[in-house]
């Protein structure tokens, strides 16, 4: 019998809109459905949870985690594994990265976009776009990004293209790429086939499946006829995206399978873990406010709302039941805005929850990210808090310059993004002798500057801050 | 034996800093202190409580307003008027306006500046400036700002100037001025005399006292040696701004008494407004939650908190006992800015008020100005709301543009800044049923737009919204 063990699906995430993070929240549903790991938690770059803070966040000593990129590069191989702790550099080998970390046996794969059965990926979607072709008269371009700074996706895209045409599926199969050559806009004279299928190596629809590559190729639509083309009339079939296809769930799990061979897997409760949640449900059950929420003990179940919502008959709120319900509640404030990070005071009104004892915790790890971990951490006096220099030496990239700040610098934007947050800077030398588990619903601690301080004190070293839209970050 | 009274003074305020209000809180808090008036309350245009709100939180059926104005113009004749709902529009005479509105009657009087006591408050700052000074050698400037579009100065700087010469207090006596003609520039053609006191005729310390006065006139200090005049050498005395003297508020009871002569003067307690706090302190007796504030009674008195401290022990918590140290606690957001809207979610955090039942009614007024009244109100079903195209028509000066909006544009700015609102929109057509009184701390009703969006829609129909600055207003 297999012990326990949490699957870790990583995204980029974004810091101005929501959208980013959709992907992943749905690989992980389609993934919890199947009941295969105990628990899927997603984790972000510019989101919480962030990655900081994610592995903590896991229930079980054995921990999966898995890059939701389309190819190798700097966040598969810097930043990923920097932010986890992961103490590795660089490429991933074919097996993954094991450490144990913090108690925690930890696996981290590559991006599932370089995984084998990705060609399966590629030939499920030609098949949705042409499901009768013939593979004599049928071309398939598999189009690619090209490598820029941040990713390295043109191997993987050669790779695939020559799996396919080495067993014959198509009368002909052409990598071709938007920023390197060869370039889409040459398809017609590469391709001499009468049908020709073209599927996006991508990781999902956006600006340039939706814009630029119908632009570079001149398709009008899902199905575009050429018939003046010099060979003779041809016909493209535009195939959606790869990244976004239902079986990259199946290929996260292939990912997540091979990776567990690497390190003895004996999975078991994470005890650290367990006691701060324990500790969080005996004060649930005598009814609890943790930040803007109110935690209301109702004969063997939970109502969580808004404590300014506290008291409006149920009839005027609408009721959730679900953990997912709750995520997806609350990820725009009431303005309609993205939101980052959990903690800032702008919980939506308007809802409430019904919740088991087990979807309580969930939904709490959905409403505030890692913040009863971190809290009992600070409790029992093991939360480190990390100054802002050492945050600061830790950036690389684009963020680097964020090394350059004067402590006034990175107070004055502090100031102005942190006062609108529950949490309390413990990495600027602020004190919290009180928390949430003390009955006080706004003590919770922060150790470290999130990735929006970073990202904001950069703009103040640039000078760009204070400028449109420099706030709304 | 005379009534109950209530005394309101009106201020400009500012949607950016809190600087504006401060002359209007201290001349309240000196003439409250005199216990003459039952109660002295601010009101401004672009704070709250606003020119809209403020009649109806006074308790007593007899209502003086004082605008705390340098001289009369636009707002002293148009703004506030309208906006209070006068009923009268241009300039006021002598002995005040007095209406009775909504049960209570208002006396409007002319501003402080244009009362003839300001000539004693500019011989008491020319003698501040240069106690020992000798009529026969010493002239004296009146320094106006000259007259603006908003503001109608000239005459009563003139007027004060010829009393004073009249009167031989000083050799000479000049009215010179920033902005029109005889320039304070052309000072030493027009003084002979050796020495010089200038007493600026302003409401308060700002950028034309500090900067402006002392870079035309040439001056370095409080006293500046003019060594080489070609008349011999002359030293200039730079006094404080009038408006900011102590004796300001004599001159305001003067006027509120010469006002007070017009109406029949029989106050009483406002029974509306009673009941209102009656059922509000019914509510506190048994603890109450009121938007972001927490009210605990306690053995008499009453403690409050943000609703975030909850559990907090006291020792943690700066401690206050008077309703005007916890006003000045909430001006600004844990981030240091300044709150013109109180009901934004941003009450600071890190204090307690331990308050009697009386103070307690007076510091909710400054915590939450006008929401108890609106809120019982709404109850009452009596709370009436203006829809925005009747808050848009009523706009003048460079805020009639608002009527150009769409209702789109409304939507958009609204959703950005009441989104972080306590208050429910009555005059979007939002629907509110239940309220603090209902035990829904975030119940409270909005019956029409505030200045903040009136502002915020003027620069969307200008273009100007999501600049630098759009959203700190």
């Amino acid at each position: 019998m297999r012990g326990m063990r949490s699957l870790i699906l990583i995204g980029h995430g974004s810091h101005l809109n929501g959208e980013s993070a959709v992907a992943v929240y749905r690989y992980a549903d389609l993934i919890r459905e199947r009941g295969l790991y105990d628990e899927v938690i997603e984790g972000y770059w510019k989101e919480e949870p962030s990655l900081r803070q994610v592995l903590k966040t896991t229930s079980s000593t054995d921990v999966t985690v898995i890059p939701m990129f389309i190819s190798e590069g700097y966040f598969t191989e810097v930043v990923i594994p920097r932010e986890l702790g992961l103490g590795h550099q660089g490429p991933v080998p074919a097996g993954g990265v094991a450490r144990v970390i913090g108690g925690r046996t930890v696996r981290y794969t590559l991006p599932y976009g370089v995984h084998p059965s990705m060609t399966d990926v590629i030939l499920a979607r030609a098949r949705e776009a042409l499901p009768d072709y013939d593979p004599q008269d049928t071309a398939l371009i598999v189009l690619g990004h090209g490598t820029t700074r941040n990713e390295n996706s043109n191997k993987i895209v050669y790779h695939n293209a020559q799996l396919i045409r080495d067993a014959g599926h198509f009368a002909q199969v052409e990598a071709l790429f938007l920023d390197e050559d060869p370039k889409v806009g040459t398809w017609p004279d590469v391709i001499t086939a009468p049908r020709v299928v073209v599927v996006p190596f991508f990781a999902s629809e956006g600006w340039h499946t939706l814009e630029t590559i119908p632009e570079d190729m001149g398709l009008t639509g899902d199905v575009t006829v050429f018939a003046d083309h010099a060979g003779g009339p041809q016909t493209v079939y535009y195939a959606k995206p790869v990244g976004t296809h239902p079986t990259v769930a199946d290929v996260i799990l292939h990912l997540a399978e091979e990776a567990s061979g690497s390190l003895a897997q004996d999975g078991d409760v994470e005890r650290g873990h367990e006691h701060a949640w324990q500790a969080l449900l005996d004060r649930a059950r005598r009814g609890l406010r943790l930040g803007e929420l109110l935690i209301t003990p109702d004969s063997g179940v939970y109502e969580i709302r808004h404590t300014l919502d506290e008291g409006r008959p149920s009839s005027e709120l609408r009721t959730l039941v679900t953990p997912e319900g709750v995520r997806d509640s609350i990820r725009h404030d009431d303005g309609g805005d993205h939101r980052p990070v959990h903690t800032l005071r702008n919980l939506p009104r308007g809802w409430r929850a019904v919740l088991s004892e087990p979807d309580l915790r969930r939904t709490l790890h959905y409403v505030y990210p890692a913040v009863v971990e971190e809290t009992y951490a600070h409790t029992c006096h093991t939360l480190r808090a990390t100054p802002w220099p050492t945050t600061a030496r830790r950036q690389t990239g684009i963020y680097a310059k964020v090394q350059k700040a004067t402590p006034e610098q990175v107070e004055h934007v502090a100031g102005d993004i942190c006062k609108s947050c529950l949490r309390t800077r413990l990495w600027a030398g602020e004190k919290l002798a009180h928390t949430f588990f003390d009955g006080v619903p706004g003590g919770i601690p922060c150790a470290e500057a999130c990735t929006v301080i970073v990202a904001e004190v950069r703009e103040e070293v640039s000078g760009k801050r204070g400028q449109a839209g420099g706030h709304s970050h």
